[in-house]
């Protein structure tokens, strides 16, 4: 089978190692690095309180270009104080060091628990092991996405590829995240590699239209963390044409979208204690930030969650939720559907045929959509029931 | 034993009634009559998807003057257009015609599931029945309490006294609501009954002042619902000295906050699967807006309600969460503490007695503070754990 993890797009190289930060000798150590400086975007968590590997990408990107990255998974370098920060930089160093290249070109992400300093021996063996470990076979790249997890139940890979002119250009990524997501980069990292000849600053513009679309439209509990990244490294080998501001990229740009909402929905479908997804439309609004705000209003509503859970058509909830979050709205237009059936019209039920809406309730993906016929905006954001086992893992979870 | 209930306060009487809207013959209807139009005030839900007896009490609140309120429980009255407006006024109109007083003195009430228009026969004789109960013992003042009970675990009181000069004054409340509940008034109702002689103006400024620091300070889901509906009306009986804007009224005052937040706690403590309250004080702030912002975004995070739950002291939770509300502040100034033990100091966590905090988190109450250093503005609001019960209760809830 064809390689379709983030080493078959050309130029990459993957390591993983166990250095002990998780227990029974998981991989949680990786690192990634391309032959030459790759022309990179990343969007960082806007969390006030960020970890300090966030501080040193926030930096590292501004050039546009990076070389290599490590990344941990068990510890997230998080309220760890100027000697964190040191941390972080002496990870970067000792993977620069082994490549030689330059340590600016190397960036750095981790994500576990807050408020614990990282065990820096296992740390830099981990790395040296991870180094050893560096090749571009699928099961590198299948071990990349292993090692990045925390309480995620499995690895999430996406995989595109297109033709532009005669060249093949491959997109691959991987993500995780289970919980603590919310828009605005929740604790969640993805990782993406591209062979695409494509300028910095309109890879940067596609990458940031993406996210916007996938891992910024997704939530499991409202919560943007400390340590929220998203990287994406194109090599330029694929021989295409260079992709510009200025010529049409579009297929580019499309495949991108599709690969990042492919990582986002797998992360929302496999997060904790989820059984079930919404996909919750707001549309007619004000503004985008009006559509926004009340798509996630309903998605982070914890009795439209429940109700979800349980498989109640509950149009009550969704739309006092909608009144109730701030935008602009009049209740006598307003429609609601489930899935295609309408269940609300200009602010009143319609007699909906209870069967159909409890088989649509029943599956694993469940349609809310809003009209406030007001104005054009809408917006599309995702979401997840709300189950005793989120519950479970999140009151067990001990700090 | 003295009645310490809404019918102690001089001047007032209700009824109560089962008419058919629960099941089981629950009392579910319930009036409360003045000997007199009483000085009257009100704080209304914003919800822009409001209940049809919220447009009508928003409309006849305006005079500051009412003398009856009809209240029925299983019902909300919410989405049900102009037939539903209809039939809040012709509640009203039945009541004010029974005891020949004016139509606009009568407020109206409803709580219940939405989109559901009244049956009016039923409650129109529960009107009925309810005003042949009408007394001012203080079986009538429980009844009372009950019959506006939705899933509440049991009815919520309170009873405040006080001399001004040598007159006594008393003040009682009634509350329902266990879940939907979070700021600027959820699905909530109180009704809050006094023999002070007070201006209209004091009586409206006092009350919003008093439901700014209890209804508008808890939160249960983060859901503010369409018919939530505070009201308090003040026979003028206790023969005190007229309590006017520019008098002093302080210990009216301060009564009537205590009141407010006894019901208050009564409804988070007693809310839909709670096993424990947090309070949660915000200090330091730059604006009262960013601290209650902060606090809110704290009390209704599922990560930090399930770590309340599981009695985990996951502090790492709480600032990030703060960090990513969006309100002004800095990491490297930001101190935490559960109940007095320090565990974070300028964004760095101390070495804290693990068994005084484990100890702390297994309380009933549990207190959060975090103290951002940027200002003088602080708020304190009160939540609730994320439990089983509460998944259970929500997600086996029909429409």
């Amino acid at each position: 089978m064809a390689n379709k993890t983030i080493t078959a797009p050309l130029g990459f190289q993957v390591g993983s190692a166990s250095c002990g930060l998780k227990s029974d000798n998981a991989l949680d150590i990786a690192v990634l690095t391309c032959d030459h400086p790759a022309t990179t975007a990343g969007v960082l968590t806007t969390n006030k309180v960020f970890a300090a590997p966030v501080a040193l990408c926030r930096e590292r990107l501004v050039g546009g270009r990076a070389q290599a990255l490590v990344v941990n998974s068990g510890n997230a370098n998080a309220c760890t104080g100027p000697a964190g920060l040191s941390d972080a930089k002496n990870m970067a160093a000792r993977l620069a060091r082994s490549l030689d290249i330059q340590p600016e070109k190397v960036l750095v992400c981790s994500t576990g628990v807050i408020g614990h300093r990282l065990p820096m021996t296992k740390v830099s063996a981990g790395i040296d092991a991870a180094i050893e470990d560096l090749s571009n076979s699928a099961r590198s790249g299948r071990d990349f996405a292993k090692a990045i997890m925390t309480t995620d139940r499995s690895e999430k890979m996406a995989y595109r590829q297109i033709k532009l002119g005669r060249s093949t250009v491959r997109i691959a990524g991987v993500a995780k995240g289970a919980g603590m997501i919310a828009p605005n980069m929740a604790t969640m990292l993805s990782f993406i590699t591209t062979d695409a000849a494509i300028s910095s600053s309109l890879l940067s513009r596609l990458f940031k239209r993406s996210v916007d679309t996938s891992f910024n439209a997704i939530t499991v509990d409202n919560h943007m963390s400390t340590n929220d990244t998203a990287i994406i490294m194109a090599s330029g080998l694929a021989g295409n044409a260079t992709l510009r501001i200025k010529t049409s990229a579009s297929k580019f740009a499309q495949a991108l979208d599709d690969l990042c909402l492919d990582l986002a929905l797998q992360m929302v479908s496999q997060c904790e204690g989820a059984t079930k997804r919404m996909d919750v439309t707001i549309r007619g609004a004000r503004s985008l930030a009006d559509a926004r705000t009340a798509a996630f209003a309903i998605a982070n509503s914890p009795l439209v969650k429940c109700a979800l859970f349980g498989g109640d058509p509950n149009w009550g909830r969704i739309v006092s939720i909608v009144g109730a979050s701030g935008i602009d709205c009049r209740q006598e237009r307003i429609d609601c559907k489930i899935g295609s059936v309408p269940i609300l019209r200009k602010g009143k039920p319609l007699a909906a045929d209870l069967g159909r809406l409890a088989k649509l309730m029943a599956a694993k993906v469940v349609e809310f959509t809003v009209d406030l016929h007001l104005g054009q905006a809408q917006f599309r954001c995702y979401g997840c029931d709300l189950t005793y086992d989120y519950v479970r893992i999140n009151a067990e979870y001990h700090t």
